[in-house]
């Protein structure tokens, strides 16, 4: 069958016809594939930019996100079926990995599809395990290859909130977050998710990057009554404070200096991105604020199982509440026909994407 | 303006011209009602079987759910925005309301619109506080009026969830809520709301009741992959046990006898349904087995504004996901200027009916 | 070696000579039995009426309550070191009991030491596990034998408080419990263990018995600054209603009925003792009433190794702060070479007995 | 009356006779002073290192930690009782005040005892209300001072086990802490308590500083089991990693850069000390560790009631299971009669010093 495949640390990246015998499979349901999304960790492995383990092979098939169709079912996964995999997979040792929570795994042993240690999902066909499935309904084939990347934003705010339970009364005195402000650092596909998820469960959402809104972004901001902060002539003109803050831009770690000040008494600065240079700088008066007014620094990760779950859900009703928005989450789909067009969208970022997906 | 009234505890529901001054007004933001829900409650004050005090006037408007458009806006709220009032309303002392959750109210001192000291929503419009407004987006303008229901089931679902933090691991081994299990005893609006939320968060479902499903059960059965069991033979011949068992018949408490011995250990028994005669009686030996095997019994009542708001996410989900169910579940809509049919739906239940409103 | 054996069903117990091979050790390290501890359950079996599976021999090694002095350690046991063990032993399948805790026990195939299916700690020595055991320090020791009762205690009140989170504030407008009120029925030991812990984390305590209270029940109840009420000539003339209602009496279960309507808003009927006869008739006024205030029944069993230690920090403090009470809880030591006497002890309920406890 | 005057933001301090009418009082209970501890905040008032608003006078009494006994009781307090006053009182707005948690007050306009808009509690007597009043009992008054600093670290521990509620799985196989390990930094009277809450809940404890331990800090190690590790050859020597690290330095915050990388996956990194100089470096790869491992940085502040009591419950445990520690914690009493001696302990640090208490 046909197969995306890496040579890591090798740059490069090949489509080939390969033998089901020379990559992994996980269980006994047969699913061939329909799509799959592409995002940023892709291409820092196609640029050679990742290192990591391969097992036992000299190659490893691309690709963490996927939606497939059923084609041999089993237990309560039926021929048919739109189904989409998990991509981490616990160490089977830790009690966090048993309770089906590789995203808190203690021993760091857990495998990544299309990553870390374990085949991914950018090939004709793989079999799984009931397990690692979750059902995409059909009414959101088209835009369900977001919930992969969505779930780990469900994970982040779940555990926003799960740590504010620290905080005797988080919630407003109408017993909801309508008081509650967030401010999103980054208006890719990350920032554009989390605003989606804060919005849905009743924050006042401001969006930041150092330049104006582009078209698509605007119409999302609109739809959702979001805010949009043109940070371009400083961090500190947006002039009030904020309960949450969520880095989502993978800059350079030194952003953090500038917003850290914005955030309120109790409040949380969420770290999503992966900053690439830079430092954050945590004076000692900044310490002596976060001691006085109970401030948290905590690093965000990776969606499991009920998380895609939520996902699913979500994404259903924002395609009642947001068609627009839901529409215009996928920028491009790329049929696997088309190879070159595939090995341009697995190199390079593309002008205003949010999410590029490959059709089987 | 038009208003429906009653005069308990005598029997009896009129459509009458009321002044402004006569009726109770809660705030500055001026709404148009568009629709009323009926519910039994309703009836059940028509028909003489409520007591209640009422506020220093002969009369009540009824009503406790409703949709508006705002005429005269504040704050949030802008003309034209559709809204749903939050019909109970704290005590204004307890620790609980003051953190806006009344359903939880520690004096029994709060009021509620339509029902008991304090005016309802059956009127042409009224002034209310945004403290108490929850947004209908209008994508979901034609189910809306579900969410006043769906609240109190939200909140259900939610007390349920709490309860059984107790457990050290309730989630499932994959993080879920898959392999649980939730009976439900009775398909009217109730039971369905209950088996749309536990779907949604990844129960197996089955509804009872003692006949076999009618056609509109029947379609909301199969769209949501839930289960039907005609209990009419005999409870105990479903033949496996259940995590959840939430009775929604208001029937003869006696049925609860029947039940609690398909409990899980660790399992809880959810009670929302009224019953109106008959006792459960809890021998010796089933507390034995509740003590042993951790169960709960446990009484759940009343959504509030955080409530209402997921039941907004949840309806809008379930158009995309379930379009037959959640057309389905408005079983019909009376002009309000058709004032004998609104009277006769006011005083009985209808054929097959899930809910009916009234339009303005 | 010497051990306290019963072959049931039948009734009956033996002091004998056995040899290590006959019966069940779970571990590495060796423990010479210093004390044991009898409850209620002990002669139940003694006398026949609890019936339960042996493990492929003819008799069982009675005991559940056991301290010890370690005689060859291992890992963090060191010669020397007070240990008790921890009863309840997991099925090792379920997610609870991989987590440590098979007081939630999903499959119901957990052993219990002395009672069910496991030698127990009624014997010169056994070998077990460090998972298993717990450490007693030597400035407990007089009392320390409390701590295995204490921890199924211990787990109950952190089951109810746990379950009370469900409440958005349960605990009162200074953070405290103090405004928050508990009644327990019986005024044996775990009735009295109920009161001191409930009086430790800031509740109003009541104590109710059918008769006025003895010498010792007096001496605890002023020293603990707690209450008691003579219910003989009616429960409902305490004439106040409580947060927290605790069954500790073990008797007929239709006291239930009379004490049900003292429960407030919000509260939780806890059942803790096992009644061995009677009904708990809840009519439909009562479920009506449970489900307009949120009111719970939850039934409370077994504590688990995170308990045992926090008994003993409360040994430890009560040691300091209720000198007098914790003297008088163990109310009798019989030495094993008295043999007559320990048959009697386990035979029958003592006069005024909280806690008798066999000295090897 | 005789008081302790501060007249910040000048330094100095001084005894003097006030009237009652110059200072202020919170209530109708009247309270003798009997001692009050000295901490390093007292110190920074004194030498004017401190800046803060006063109320309308030109002085404020110092002294935020107290014992006395009540002389004029009200409600639940009776003449004879042992009490503390607790010091943070809130701003009457937040939710968060009104639950009598001011530790978490969103507005930031609480007031302090002796330390910012309040008058505090060195001096002859004062008048306070039971809500911000804890009984100390008899049996501990000899270490009861050391609630009032203890207060402040149960919140702390108290807030990062809940904080590790995000955490699927914190507790260990066996349900308890005992596999979880801390690193305290710092071995003055804040590490030693964080050291002494930590044992007692189970975790294996690890104090360091960058010197060897004095006699009293050695015997406080040896007689709870914990560790010494002097880092002035270099932190990274410890050669192991940890659940959770806390800051009690109040040093440069430069020993952050060191300490970080020895934190665990999932780990906590507790700011409670009050750094004064330096900042904490925190380069791309430590948040890119950070994001990948789930790692939290959060700020620890000041106990309230529901703290003050579990201390009164912690130090009654550690008078029985550790009576050298509790011993040696009180390091010295001066009487208020030698006012040379007050004057000088008020102004500087004593050698070896723990707590300092003046005696009245």
């Amino acid at each position: 069958m046909k197969a995306i495949l890496v040579r890591p640390p090798k740059e490069g990246v090949e489509i080939k016809d390969v033998k089901q015998e020379e990559v992994q499979n996980f269980g006994k349901i047969k699913i061939r594939t329909l799509y799959n999304g592409i995002c940023g960790t892709d291409r820092e492995i196609v640029n050679g930019k990742i290192t990591f383990s391969l097992s036992n092979k000299n190659f490893l098939v691309l690709g963490h996100e996927a939606i497939g169709v059923v084609e041999e079912g089993y237990g309560n996964f039926k021929e048919g079926d739109l189904v989409m995999p998990i991509n981490r997979r616990g160490c089977g040792k830790c009690l966090n990995c048993l309770l089906g929570r590789p995203d808190f795994c203690e021993t760091g042993e857990f495998v990544e599809a299309g990553i870390n240690g374990m085949d991914g999902f950018m090939r004709e066909y793989w079999f799984d395990d009931s397990r690692y499935l979750v059902k995409i309904p059909k009414q959101i084939e088209d835009i369900g290859i977001l919930a992969q990347p969505l779930a780990d934003i469900e994970k982040s705010v779940e555990e926003i909130i799960n740590t504010q339970k620290r905080v005797p009364s988080w919630t407003c005195d109408d017993g909801t977050y309508n008081c509650r402000k967030v401010l999103i650092l980054g208006s890719g596909p990350v920032g554009m998710l989390f605003s989606l998820i804060f919005r849905t469960i009743g924050f006042e959402v401001w969006i930041s990057n150092r330049r104006e809104p582009n078209e698509i972004e605007q119409t999302v901001i609109e739809e959702t009554e979001s805010n949009f902060f043109n940070s371009s002539s400083g961090m500190e003109k947006i002039n009030q404070k904020f309960d949450v803050i969520i880095d989502a831009t993978g800059a350079d770690a030194s952003i953090l200096d500038k917003v850290f000040p914005l955030l309120k008494r109790n409040g949380v600065l969420g770290l999503f991105g992966f900053p690439i240079s830079g430092s954050f700088g945590v004076d000692f008066r900044s310490i002596q604020e976060m001691v006085l007014s109970n401030k948290v620094i905590i690093g965000l990760v990776n969606g499991q199982k009920p998380h895609y779950q939520q996902a699913v859900t979500h994404l259903a009703s924002w395609k009642t509440l947001y068609p627009k928005t839901s529409t215009l989450l996928i920028t491009r789909t790329v049929p696997i026909t088309d190879e070159n067009q595939v090995i341009n969208v697995l190199r390079e970022k593309q002008e205003k994407e949010i999410k590029i997906r490959i059709a089987w």
